[in-house]
Formats: C-alpha cells, structure tokens, sequence
C-alpha cells in the first residue's frame, strides 16, 4: 500500500527513543525538548495546523504541527494514518488558556513538533481504536473480529485497563502471601493422567509410544505432596486445563490462585482468604471489604437463595411457605408438603409491573430446574387490608392478612411459590427466580462487592442411576471431624470440611481441608465404592505419599480469570485473558488448533481415526 | 504397620495447632506454654530422658520427655520413630550451659512435653532425611529413588532451601520488574504448532478430530504480539515445552523469565537485565555484582575462549599462536596456518604434574570438537634461560625465549596447541581444552559469579550441507542497523542485534532486539530461502500483525531453572525443580508418561500405530 511521502526505512531506534511517555508531561515541562514515541490514535486539521493524538500505554499527548512554520513537516504529518507508530521530537508548550483539557492527563500542554518519524506504518483498520458511541460507550466489534485482530483490540483503553489490572492483582496476591509465609512453588503440567469427572487434555510421548502426560484440570495432588513433603504454606498462580465441551466462556486453559497450607483447620483458610481478597481490592482498586465475610451453611443458602451461589447484593430471600397447605385449599401444595415442601418469593412493588407474560418468563426459568410450575398472587387492597388477587388466590380466599403477615407482604408486592415432592426441586427453582429477578429490576448495585463463605457441604450425595453414594466434591476432602465415627452408618448426614467463596453471584473459590490419612481416604473409596486397584493405579502416588508422616493440610483456589472479570465488570472472561480461544475453543488470530505435518504424527506413533 | 501403642485416629487440629514454629524459640521465651507441630527428625533416648528433634520449614527444636516424671508420655515417645507427623504440647525450658548447641538457632533451649499427639505415622523409610557422610557432607540416594519419593527428598535441607531460594528469586524478579513499569501478562499454552528446530508438544484437539495444539517453546510470538498491542514492557514467569530427545538435565518442561520491551535498543535490554541479576543476588544471597557485565563480542569469545559461553572465574585466555608457522619446523602448524590458524594456551604451572596420560585426556577433548591432534611442549629451565621438552619441542629448537616470551610463558608451565584449517575448530577445540582445564585444576571459584555479555553475534551462518544461509538463531532477529543495505550482497558479515548472557561458563539468557518490519521481515526469509508460502501459514499472524504499527521492540529470556541451579552451586536442574522428569523424561513418583484408556483414544479419534 502506497502510503505517499512517508519514509518506512527501519530507523536507528537510538536516534528516535522517547526521552518522555505519552502519559507524563504537564504544565511544568513547559519549554522542555522532548521525544516521544507512540500510535496516532486520531489526527485533524484545522487551519493549516495538523493536531495529532499520540498515544502508548501511558496516555496521550497531543501533538501540534504547523504549516506555516514547517511546511514539509506539515506534509509528512497529513500522510499519517491512524495507528501509525511513529517518533516525534519537539518542545513542549502551555495550551492557550481556553484549549485545556481537563478530560486528560496531559491536557494543560501540547507538543511543538520539530520532526517527525514513522518507525512503523499501519494498513487500513479492520476496526478503530476506542470508537465510541454517541453515548459515550464503547463501541465492541464481534468478539471472532476482535480475537482475529487481538493485537488491535489489546489497544483499546477496556482491555489496556483489564490486563493491567490482572497484572497488579497477582502481583498483590503475590506480596500478600509471601508476607505470610508462602513459598511460590511450581508444579509439573506433565502429569500422570488421573481423569476424575473432567476430561483430561493429553500430551502424547514421542519417545515413549502409545504413553501420554497428561495438562493438570488443578494442581491437587501435586499440592498435597508438597505438603507432605514439608513446605507448610504453599502457592502457585496455576495454569489449569480442562477438555471440557465449548460452551459459554469456557476456556482449554485457566488460572488459578493455588494454596495449601499445613497444620490448619478450616478457619485458618477462611482467614487468610478473606485477607487476600482484602489486599487485592484495596491495593488495585481501593475497595475497603469488610473484615469478615458472611459464612452461610450449604442447607441455609438453599433455603433461603435456591443456590450454592447466592447472588447477595440484595436481600430478597426465600421463605417457607409450608404453611400454606394448611390455610388453603390448592391441592398441588397439600401434595407437595408431604415429602417435599413449599418455597415463598415476596417481589416488593411489582405485583402492577409483572404482567401475566412476564410471570411466564419466570415460569420458564423454575421448570429449567425441574419446578412442576410457578404459583403466585399479587398483593392489592391497602396495608391494614391487604387483598390478594390472580394466580392461585382463589385457593386462599379470606387468607390475605395471614399470608401477607407471615411472609411481611404488603400491597404491591408479588408473591411467587415453587412447591415440590422434592424440598431442594422447590428451593433451587424458586432460587432461580429471585436470580432473574435481580437482573431484571436491577437489584445489583455494579460497585457492590457481596463476598460470602459457603460451608457445612454434605460430603455424599445419593446417586440415584447407580443407587450409591458419590463424593459431592472430590474424594480428598476431609469429613468434618464430629462425623468420623459415622461416615459409613449415615453417610447422607456427613459434612464435608469445605467451603466456597462466592461473589456476586459467582462461584470465585472452593477449598476444603484434605484427608491425610491413608486408612480414611480408603474409608472414603470404599463408601463411594471407588475400586481400591483403580485407586491405587490412579491416586496410588499419593496414598503412598501419605504413609510417610502426612500433616494435616487444607487449601484454596480462587479462579483468577473470574476475579479480574468481576472486578472488571464484564461478563465473559475471554475479556481479562490475553489471548483467548473463542467460545468454540479456537484461536482465531493463530487458528490453532489445526492440522500438523503427517512427520509429527509419524514421530508420535498415531494415526487419526475416521 | 503395628507401632504400639500410638494412636492414630485423625486429630481434630484445632486442639492440636501449632502456636510457634520449631524454628522461633529463643532463650526469652524461657517458662512459656507452646504447641508445636512437626515431624521427628531424629529420636534418642539416654538415662531415662528421650530427645526428640522436632523438625518444620522453619527449623529444629529439642523436644524432652522424662520418663520420671511422665512414665505414660515416655511411653508413646518410645514408640514415635523418625518422620512421624507429630503435634507436641509443653514448656520452654533454658537448657543447661553445657548443654547450649550455637549450631541450632533454637540451641538456648528446649521444650519440656506434657502432651505428644501423634498426628500420621510414617512407615520404614527408604532413605534417611539428612543423613550425613563422615566428612559432613550429605549422603544423597540415587535420583530415582529420590524421585519416586520426592516428597522425603524434598524433606532435605538441601531441597528446602533450593526451593526456598527459588520461591525468593522469582519474588524479586517480580518485583524488580513491576518496580519498572513491566506488566506481567500471561501468554497462552495452547497454541499453534510452527515447529523451527526442536520438536513442539502436541495437544490433540477432541472437539476437532486430526486438528491439535502445541505448547510453546518460548513465548517468543505472543510476546511480540503484545509488544504490537502496545503493552510497552511485558514479562512473565512462563513454563515452556521442548519435545527434545532425553539427554543430561533436559526436561521436557523448562521455566524463564520472559521479557519484552518496546521502543528499546540493545543497551536497553542490557541495562535492564544487568540490574534484574544485580537485585536477584543482592536480594535472596546478599552478594553484590558489579555494575556493568563485560561485554565480549562473539568474534572475540570464540578467539580468547574457543566458545560463545566462555567460563570467567578464571583468565588462561587463549593466544595466537599464528606466528609459530613462522619460526619452527612444524609442518601441521605450516599447512593449517594457510587457511586456518594456530591457538596457543599457557597452562600456569603444570608442566610436572600433567603426564602424558593427563595430555592424552586433554586431547581427547579436543578431537571431540573436531581438532586432528592437541600439540604440546613444556617449559623447563629457568626464567632467563627457558627451555622447551617434550611433545613438538623438537620442530622448535632455539626459539624457547621467543616463544616464551611472545606467549608470556615461563618455566613450569605447559603449552597446549591446536592448529586447524578452520581457524573455528582450532578455536573451539582449544576452548574445550581450557575449560576441561578450569574444571580438572580447580580454577573456579565457587563463591565467584563471572557473568558476561556476549554480542556482535553473526546474522547467518553457511549451511555446507544445504548450500545455502540459515539464520543462526531465529529469523526474527533484527540485523544490526548499519548491515542493513548489505543483507542479500553480504550476508556472511552481518551482525545480529543479538546478545546472549552468560555465568560461570554457561548460556543463561539469550536475546535479540527483534524485526518489527514485515518488508524486512520477508528480506530475511529471502535470504535463508524460507518459502513465504510456509511463512505465511506458520508465522502469517505475526507478520499480519506487524502491518498495523508494530514498535521497534526486543527482549530477553533468562532461564529460571539454571539460574537458579548456579545459586545454588549445583550440577543438574533436577535438584532445583520440585517434581522433575529423570533423564529419560519419566517422573518415577507417578509413572507418567503412561498409558492411557481406551476411551480417552477414541475420543481424541487417535490410534497408536505399530
């Protein structure tokens, strides 16, 4: 592309290196000569003088050339384009007073140009840098587009911004734990493969054929080994790897904050995790958290959120309506309370809002989770003589004061039901309700940051298909010490010794304290009916590591990529990973994966079937 | 295992934890209560008292029990063996003056038990942790055995501070970086495979049968590309992949720290690098370097050293010995001077001590760099009247003082020649001689630190076999500036803007300022007759990118694991990774590679031929 005038030799960078950023120059440099090197990131003219916003990491600086004064600069100046990376040396000047803008950090000052050098030309973009709305939003091309082209879209201020402040995260994450003690270990991503509910993405070996190392979906074992092996306090910023199926905002690969730490019970974990947090969003973002975070039993969230993964920015919590069966006349909740119960939803104010369509559409959420269907009322009349009114409100005739009184109702207000054979059926589908209708009357304040510990998690859960026990979670957390004696007579009353970190609806953390014990992680199999060879063939390293003196140890690992995405505000975290792979799992700036020379396969000793 | 009396049921830690660590007692602590968590390091009993040495991360702290005074306690004392997990309540008690051991930082004291729990047992070990040689130096097992049980190896001393040491080194590389405006930002795992030179891990793709990725060897793509996104200086800590036959201390995953800056030039990328290796020393051993490295160009390394990583700790440069063809009769040293050259090297001292069996070996050395014969006289007499004996002396009667003197040489010493056709081959194998020398005469300072820059390195170098230019590191090297109008006319003279760092005889770091120009870019793959076609599919992003004002940038990447085995003063890399593979790339703890499931083939739609 014939970009006229502008020479595009490669220049001697020692000739052209900024003496200043584009970030740093303000009215006390005034007079100073300066280089500074950079992108065009918008250029005008106006009355034969050229205005060109020069921009890198730091800011923009604006940089003034006039014709009058340097003619055949002035034409070197009109043949930059956008995102031409170029040299400007120059002196720097006060704006006339009314030409300040307050809007940038460089604002009261512009540059002379004296001379200018294109270190770097730029074709036509397929998108501009920071476009923005007319409302002051930015504009977002399509995200195949953007990954395409991430070199550019890495330019933009919302992902300057997002990588930035991961970077200032871990490195707070970092200072934090090495204040308290942690060594940052690394641990192989060439492992054995061990898949246990996620598939493991394999690495297959040359120079031995037919074998494989396997990525690591976490650093568990290798971990806990470190543990055994005395390290006491342990942390890795990880790389994981899952083959899980493309969906949403899965990723191949994702990384977590891992922690370990020996000789600790649940609570030490819980402390050092709410530390953490604290530093973090007070060193990037100087957000004060509180000093503790909620700690809310597993069985309690369910009640009163329908999820393990309350959304706690606004209250709005569910409650037993059990005592419906028994003032009303509607069968489906008399059948329901027998085995199962009935969960309450009080909507404040929008009994006129909701109109039967919209009801609808929170219907189709509680059936997504398996509810039969959602029942409700509107509240009318006035507060001393509330009325109820659609729905099932024939069924409770001459009832509205007692409901409206048990469940604090008052006119305005939507009630909704779940009722179900099952208690959890009811709990979660009614939960999912009050999630919707959080996002759609905006009940979340944006700059709220609702931390909360889930704990008390039932070890076992039934597995109905195969009519046994399963481990909830993974097969090496600790039951909780007051249910050792009874793990095999009552499993289903067994709580696990762990814990959640939620935020914001999120599930950002989970942990537990770790068996260390070999005789009780057999117990555990054995439960669950885990086959012991298999166990040993898989897991065997481990039980055996245990024989030698094993501390009691427990652990952590907040998800980075969902951390920056919350604290970023954005709702995918393809939007805080530098080089995403889309949500088919492809790269579309390398487009990997893709096929390779039949020579390596040949190496490999594999043939692709079909 | 039946161990007696000792109770295993898992302890419920909230009794049992630690309030001090086995490292932090002092004699001001004297008559306080304490808990401490460890494992028993040794055990001995003698008149009734048993002492145990408890052992955590921090340290060691004696432990009594008196059997006097608790017949019960001593009771499960006796029954504790070595490495059992242990939790031991008690009082800190001074010990006796004579008793007082200065070696334990906790020797003022010792802690009296009232209470041992005994936290996990610990079967026969299969080595000692911490056994010494009578000499004191630690009896260390062989690798496999300390591998399939890393997590005793790791118990060692010598293990816990070479992780501890790592853990400390890549802290301050951190936050030196972060100190001057770098961004840590991840690089992806999962890329394209562009194999140049070693082989790339792949990652077969189950979503799309045939298609794969590849772990990065180096960052080295997604660097640049974040350099073209504008991220100005970027660093990471970052696991790389090499796919390379089993040999020495390779592993098949390996750690640098990752660098790139923009708007930079060589000296940049020097200076910088020079003060990260400064801080890193001063930081975690308290050793100061000096301010500045040596810089030596390639030309010069290869003529004074016979290698581009020339061992420092000790002069013995080698001479031109051009002028010997000159002055004797030597007829090798008359033929190989024509195209050739003669390299001369003065052995201080050894003339006795090194026989003809100890010359044998050294010429062994040199033939395996290629050389035909190592040539060799020694100088007696006195130093006014030196005289030459053995070996070539004869071809050179009469010139003893001459050559003595042109040499610097003088009674005692030993000369070493090697004159070759290639004046390279004479350089190198000579340069082989010398470091065999270093090493056999123990030259090397061990408390030295001889780090040096090596630049001016060629650009190509002629492939005889192919007939034709290869680059001689990678083709994204930057040609140093003033060679750029002679690249195709000349190729043979250029320089690259190419630097390699180099400690105690070893590569440490090896970096480029690099092309950001995608006509020159093209010039060079002209050059090496890289087909554009493949160009374009391997590396088709990079150059794409380099069309939207990609900045002059450059990098370096230190290699974490060898830096951190020279701290630590130790042979292999092994001995500085938490779980490395052995030598035949298996890791012995968990047996990978290893086979795999059926299932998991058939997903991937793979099959293993032969």
């Amino acid at each position: 592309m014939n970009r006229g005038c502008v020479i595009t030799k490669i220049q001697d960078m020692e000739k052209n290196k900024r003496t200043v950023t584009c970030g740093e120059l303000r009215g006390k440099d005034n007079g100073k000569s300066i280089v500074l090197n950079g992108w065009v990131h918008r250029i005008r003219e106006h009355g034969g003088i050229s205005f060109i916003n020069l921009r890198d990491r730091y800011g923009i600086t604006q940089v003034v050339v006039d014709s009058n004064q340097y003619p055949q600069l002035a034409e070197t100046a009109k043949s930059l384009r956008m995102e031409f990376c170029i040299a400007i040396k120059g002196t720097v000047r006060l704006r006339p007073d009314d030409m300040i803008n307050n809007e940038m950090d460089t604002g009261e000052i512009e540059v002379e140009a004296t001379e200018i050098t294109v270190l770097s030309k730029s074709e036509v973009l397929p998108f501009m840098i920071d476009e923005v709305n007319k409302d002051g939003t930015p504009v977002i091309p399509n995200e195949d587009l953007r990954l395409k082209y991430r070199y550019l879209d890495l330019r933009t201020k919302r992902m300057q911004h997002h990588l930035a402040l991961r970077s200032k995260v871990t490195l707070a994450t970092r200072n934090f734990l090495y204040e308290k003690g942690f060594y940052e270990l690394e641990t192989p991503t060439f492992i054995k493969s061990t898949p246990e509910g996620a598939r493991d993405y394999l690495v297959p070996s040359r120079l031995y054929p037919g074998k494989f190392y396997a990525l690591p979906q976490s650093p568990q074992l290798y971990k806990q080994i470190l543990m055994v092996s005395g390290f006491d306090k342990y942390f890795q910023i990880a790389r994981c790897y899952r083959d899980e199926d493309a969906r949403g905002d899965r990723q191949p690969e994702f990384t977590q904050i891992d922690m370990e730490m020996s000789f600790v019970e649940r609570d030490d974990v819980l402390d050092l995790t709410e530390g953490l947090m604290q530093h973090i969003f007070k060193e990037t973002m100087n957000v004060t958290l509180p000093e503790h975070f909620p700690r809310i039993a597993y069985d309690d969230a369910i009640e009163l959120y329908g999820t393990d993964k309350p959304e706690l920015r606004f209250e709005m919590k569910m409650q037993d309506g059990d005592f419906l069966s028994d003032i009303g006349s509607f069968q489906a909740f008399k059948d329901a309370v027998k085995e199962g119960g009935i969960k309450a939803l009080v909507v404040p104010g929008v009994a006129e809002a909701y109109s039967r369509k919209k009801i609808e559409e929170l219907e189709a959420t509680a059936k997504i989770y398996k509810a039969k269907g959602l029942a409700w009322m509107k509240v009318t009349g006035n507060p001393d003589a509330p009325m109820l009114e659609g729905g099932i409100s024939k069924f409770f005739e001459g009832k509205a004061s007692e409901i409206c009184n048990k469940l604090g109702a008052k006119p305005g207000d939507l009630l909704l039901f779940v009722a179900d054979s099952k208690r959890k059926v009811a709990c979660t589908a009614l939960g999912a309700c009050r999630t919707k209708l959080g996002k759609d009357l905006n009940l979340c304040d944006p700059d709220k940051w609702a931390f909360a510990w889930i704990v008390d998690f039932p070890m076992f859960e039934w597995n109905e298909e195969e009519n046994k026990w399963d481990t909830a979670h993974h097969m090496f957390t600790m039951p909780q010490y007051k249910y050792h004696e009874t793990l095999e007579s009552d499993p289903g009353s067994v709580k696990g010794d762990l814990y959640d970190l939620v935020l914001n609806g999120y599930e950002l953390a989970s942990g537990s304290i770790r068996i260390h014990d070999p005789e009780l992680q057999k117990r555990i199999f054995k439960i669950v009916g885990f086959d012991e060879a298999e166990g040993q063939k898989k897991f065997g390293f481990l039980t055996e590591a245990f024989k030698y003196g094993a501390p009691p140890h427990g652990g952590i690992a907040p998800g980075l990529d969902r951390l920056i995405m919350l604290m970023c505000k954005e709702n995918s975290i393809h939007d805080v990973i530098a080089f995403p792979k889309n949500s088919f799992a492809i790269s579309p700036m390398d487009e990997c994966p893709s096929t390779v020379d039949q020579k390596q396969l040949d190496e490999l000793h594999l043939k692709i079937t079909e």
